[in-house]
């Protein structure tokens, strides 16, 4: 729990997603298996507000991003989505698209790692949300597709224009952003697009391996990493050289690291609070 | 034909290289085959001007650079430019390397996509306009050379350590442009240097290919993902979220965002017309 | 020498590291083998003022690091610098985050390039040496390891976390500072982080042959290609074209260039001056 907790309540429950949180580790589950997790108005909503909401909690360490059924999350909605936007005046179009740019923005600037578990099909705002997040954790039936352009819309949708060029380079993310095409597992591991290839099937076990393994550690340490890879990707070298020493010497007075110098001492394991 | 057409008339002739525009794609190919491609004054400001009047017609909606003979382009010609720029002043060296600049800059922010059909050589500022397109799409043959500091000049040549660096990565960029050493069509689909590996004597006509595809696709979403893509190298994450929120709003007023769901609805392909 | 000497003094001897000055090569070797180098405050002070040192005469014309005994560096100690560290008060750990980061800045800074020759263990601090190297040379031995998180810290040390997503993006970057795992030779030359890799044993001599033909070479013309991938990571496309053309003019009015000409025309190697 957070020291700085204020008057607004924990929403008690989600509409659009599934949640459970457990040890400090959130999952989020799309769980709309019928139609592959397309997102909805509500579940843009939802992530947008429980990323939040988890934000401003000190329980939660990690967040593993899933989808039930046949594949992690086809992207936005033929019918509710397309259909609807087209009916849209120009403010509700922006406020819509900031919408679902705020998602993005939430996972890079939570103050945790963010595991997507991914298998199947991860295409469209599905795409980006993987790409979003810190971790890919992906089985060998992950299948990414950026499918704007195939809708006639851009492909540097919810900031895939600025992240994938700074995943994969460049030259892949014209390509994939530009076409549109499918890109299986073996490439995408290959392109740097995928932290972690499973067995078959291991997608969700891995991720939620992986995240309990980072809130059980040094939290903190963690959330800094992300923060400093975050804002050092905007920020040229000097200033990203002095914000680092600041973040060191902050976390030098830390509980955890005289830990680990106690533990290594006494030649035990270190007992991590992440503080 | 762009609804805004000012008093300049297209330029009738291009004496530095060849010029056909066939439904939609412009092709532009270096055709000195003789001097391997080599380029001289003329062929720079050729590019630079073509690129210019291109870019402010309708008509065209993708390209492709090619060049004729056994390769793509053997860059800056040793007689014409390098003796020749050993007898300039300060201005005048200043005035050239701006030009071969401005080139790399129309590449980049030229409204429709740039596709390098590359066989053979690409050296020196030849390996900088394939950098520069959007796809590379080469042959077997192909050889990238940043040949610049063997002739005693900066690596750092037409934007090329902007560019290479984000395409793939800063250890191969600083390795390729300090050392010129040929990178070899393997190395260079591994790096992520080439888009599409043809087969041998394929890489004219899967270019040409693909720029027909991109022509006749939704060639207004083709146009904004290579534009955003542009920019958000030079943009922190906040920034390119809410440009990429602008931009979706915008083509969801579009048409071809309107036909792609009338085609969808109706189960038939859709008809692009690239608005 | 530098035509522009002041009234300070060469150092005669660093107590904490050996360097040797050859031909223009300077070799800096960490010399704490029974320690696997691991860097003590003296260490650290010692590189900020050599490369100071070094980058203010023009005698020396690249850089070699390494490591003596069975690895490069084992980073910082864990009994001085960790303990230590643990009685500072927050100036004094400021004060010596900051040091480290100089040593970073100072290697992508100083006016030649760095070469890096990595055999067994380059862990935490020194797998940031590593990376800020401009070439890594390593042998099928290497092994980096950014463990900060592992002790507590953040990932995000002595400019990591701006460094290792622009030579390996940010996917790869994120899983290797978050868990600090080990990244061995053959996944270090996949993903991009080792320049040229060696047979067994071969580190330090190929690393030699690099600097030697690096300051044998048109020196100049490397220094500013260095200088270039430096600056242009933190600069937008017009600005870096533009630095390009003035850069380019520049050294076209040096000796290295007219050189080239002169041994081109000639047909006889140039006599490189590195002017």
């Amino acid at each position: 729990m957070s020291p700085f907790t204020g008057s607004a309540a924990r929403t008690p429950e989600w509409r659009h997603l599934d949640l459970t949180v457990d040890d400090g580790v959130a999952t989020v589950t799309l769980a709309r298996p019928e139609k592959l997790n397309a997102l909805t108005f509500g579940a843009y909503a939802d992530l947008r507000d429980l990323l939040a909401e988890l934000s401003r909690e000190r329980s939660v360490r990690a967040l593993v991003l899933g989808g039930e059924g046949r594949g992690f999350c086809s992207g936005g909605d033929v019918d509710e989505i397309i259909g609807a936007t087209l009916a849209m005046d120009t403010a509700r179009l922006l406020d819509f698209n900031r919408m679902t740019g705020q998602v993005v923005r939430a996972l890079r600037e939570c103050p945790f790692p963010v595991v997507a578990a991914v298998h199947g099909v991860a295409a469209g705002a599905g795409a980006v949300l993987a790409l979003a997040a810190d971790f890919r954790v992906a089985d060998p039936s992950a299948r990414f597709a950026f499918l704007f352009t195939k809708v006639g819309l851009s492909g540097g949708d919810m900031g895939a224009a600025y992240l994938l060029p700074r995943v994969v380079g460049l030259g892949h993310a014209t390509r994939l952003l530009m076409l549109g095409e499918p890109v299986r597992a073996p490439e995408a591991e290959r392109i740097g697009l995928i932290s972690e290839l499973t067995d078959e099937g291991r997608a969700a076990e891995s991720a939620a391996a992986l995240a309990r393994r980072l809130a059980q550690g040094p939290a903190l340490a963690y959330a800094q990493t992300k923060a400093l890879l975050t804002a050092e990707l905007d920020m040229p070298l000097a200033a990203a050289v002095e914000m680092d020493a600041a973040t060191q010497a902050l976390l030098m007075n830390g509980e955890d690291y005289a830990e680990f110098h106690a533990a290594f001492t006494a030649k035990r394991a270190p007992k991590w609070r992440g503080r």
